[in-house]
């Protein structure tokens, strides 16, 4: 097989001696490719977006609008800040990838679909999460209220099926299935983590960790690559090859976001530095460290139980660090990261047509450096 | 126009003179039909939904039964109160009435679906409600918090467009998007529900409170009556009447429910009698009342705002009545019924292939008598 590699597609022609933009939020070298389809897949799916978001009744639009970053909270214009558009272009990227230009365009609505359902979770995880903070702004619920919140979230994933049930395309209803059975896996790896978080850290293993974030993050990573295979009219085996390059790809994702809530800088996540540590939330690189078996596991163990000053989110950050959750969890998003091109290889053997997968997929692990 | 009026029909061939059961949940006269009708369409859907929950991943599915009144709370079987499947046996006797049997087979797993919506709307809004009380057992939210309880209603709605997705029926599309439509009017009426609670009594409309109620009630009662016409094949003056038609009970069945809230008998509805009033709810009666320009309105503000123990919400529900809340909500009601009934004979003038919606109709207004 082919070792797939990246570089200008079709997907995403602009050649790697085009000038760089020093933009923040930009990266040099190969991010460069992803960036421009984040912002193709933005264009692309914002106009269905603001369709949909503005046929909601007034109160439910207005929290719609703020969460998407559309809108301040008293309902004047803002400047976006909606998040990557990772999803959507990840859907985009697939149905490009095995469909051509035609299956892009086919699946733009299904891009909007997947990224409604993702802002559906966000709306609904912050309100149970307790999370205040969201692309630099105050939650949702946090403006709101909890029942606002829950409701924005409600209509949401309606707004996502619906798209999905006035396509005509062929593939809708199999899309319109998947999307729906992801939303149940969203939830059951959403239920798995906030009831880890209730249990006592020794008992919680890496395994189920690992399952609950590929529940959490992987399945609608997955999910949006499928459909893009579906709506570029490919058979089964290569829209699970799709789905797998998805989960894998979500899961280095999850691992590198969870480095990045420990040891990243908030004016890049909009998350505080420390923040999941301050919540004792069980990611992945704790659950590594409190299981890794070393002597730093059980001063960590310890630290976790009893520390709860502000100034020791630093030596917990540390103890991680020296029982190795860290480097594991690098190794690992390598690791999937390998995985997922090789699933990716699998489906669209030609490394030009995968190039835009492949830039998406290295985009998400690169984020922290 | 043919007056429509109830009796044996093909949906629903039982004579007038078949055995009384003398279960305390039937009731004489009329509503014999629409019991059968009840439990025939409890025994189509149960089926469909139970596969659907079936599916779900373990915790789901736990909250999902035990909120569907299919297991206890320790997960072992119970003996359902999973309600009265008015919403599936409207679908199914919409179905009928315009499209004959064949049409009413086709439509078993939209009713499902509809059944699906309910039921996730009922686990948000116990949640947002804090209401701890449905059909006469624990709500989930109370038994698995409120995660759990937001959790599972998020993958009942998933489950419901999934059902529809997967409907190979022609109307299948068409369905998903007026209940996917429907879901988001059912989040407005509950947000208008919710953010009015928060308001002074005083500046409550009793037209902003008729909205709602058609919003929280009317809508799902309106999409299934539509989408059984939908699977009939009816055109789209025979759908938005059946729509009309299913809004029209909705609120009929709204103001009796508001009745019962305030006077009703809590062993037959599974709510404590004057738990609206205890609450504060500003339930139709109570709005007509405290708008009404008679002294008792007063009073009744008064009270309101200042009894708060358990032996005033006699004194205010005697306040609501003597200030007409009571007769305005029977005759609204019973207004409505009228109108409902014009619309169903606009589109079935047939009284015969009406029979059926008629019963379920008159079977909502008459649960108090």
């Amino acid at each position: 097989m082919t070792e797939p590699r990246t570089g200008p597609t079709a997907e995403c022609p602009t050649p790697r001696t085009a000038p760089r933009t020093t933009e923040p939020e930009q990266h040099p070298g190969e991010g460069h490719e992803a960036a421009i389809l984040l912002e193709r897949a933005r264009a692309a799916v914002d106009p269905v977006l603001r369709a949909a978001l503005g046929s909601l009744p007034g109160p439910m639009r207005r929290i719609a609008l703020y969460h998407f970053g559309w809108e301040h909270a008293d309902g004047t214009p803002a400047e976006g800040g909606s998040g990557k558009a990772i999803r959507p272009a990840l859907v985009l990227a697939a149905a490009s990838a095995l469909g051509g230009p035609e299956a892009r365009t086919a699946a733009v609505r299904a891009a909007a679909a997947v990224e409604l359902v993702h802002n559906f979770t966000l709306l609904h995880d912050d309100v149970m999460d307790r999370d205040t903070t969201r692309r630099h702004r105050p939650t949702a619920w946090k403006v709101f209220g909890d029942t606002d919140a829950i409701l924005a979230g409600d209509t949401l994933q309606a707004l996502a099926l619906r798209l999905l049930a006035e396509d005509a395309h062929p593939a809708a209803p199999a899309a319109a299935v998947r999307l729906a059975d992801c939303v149940v896996e969203l939830c059951a790896g959403q239920h798995a983590d906030t009831s880890m978080e209730r249990r006592d850290p020794g008992g919680v293993t890496l395994a189920e960790t690992l399952a609950m974030a590929e529940a959490k993050t992987g399945a609608l990573l997955g999910c949006a690559c499928a459909i893009g295979a579906l709506y570029a009219g490919s058979g089964d085996a290569d829209v699970a090859a799709l789905d797998a390059f998805g989960r894998e790809a979500g899961l280095a994702f999850q691992l590198i976001d969870d480095v990045i809530g420990i040891w990243g800088d908030p004016r890049r996540t909009g998350k505080a530095a420390g923040a999941d540590l301050a919540a004792r939330k069980k990611s992945l690189p704790v659950v590594a460290a409190l299981t890794s078996g070393t002597p730093a596991a059980a001063e960590l163990a310890s630290l976790y139980a009893t520390a709860h000053r502000e100034e020791d989110l630093e030596r917990i950050a540390l103890a991680v660090e020296r029982a190795g959750g860290r480097d594991w969890a690098q190794v690992q998003a390598a690791d999937r990261m390998a995985r997922a091109m090789q699933e990716v290889a699998r489906a669209v053997p030609d490394p030009e047509a995968a190039g835009g997968l492949l830039a998406l997929a290295e985009f998400v692990t690169r984020r922290s450096t």
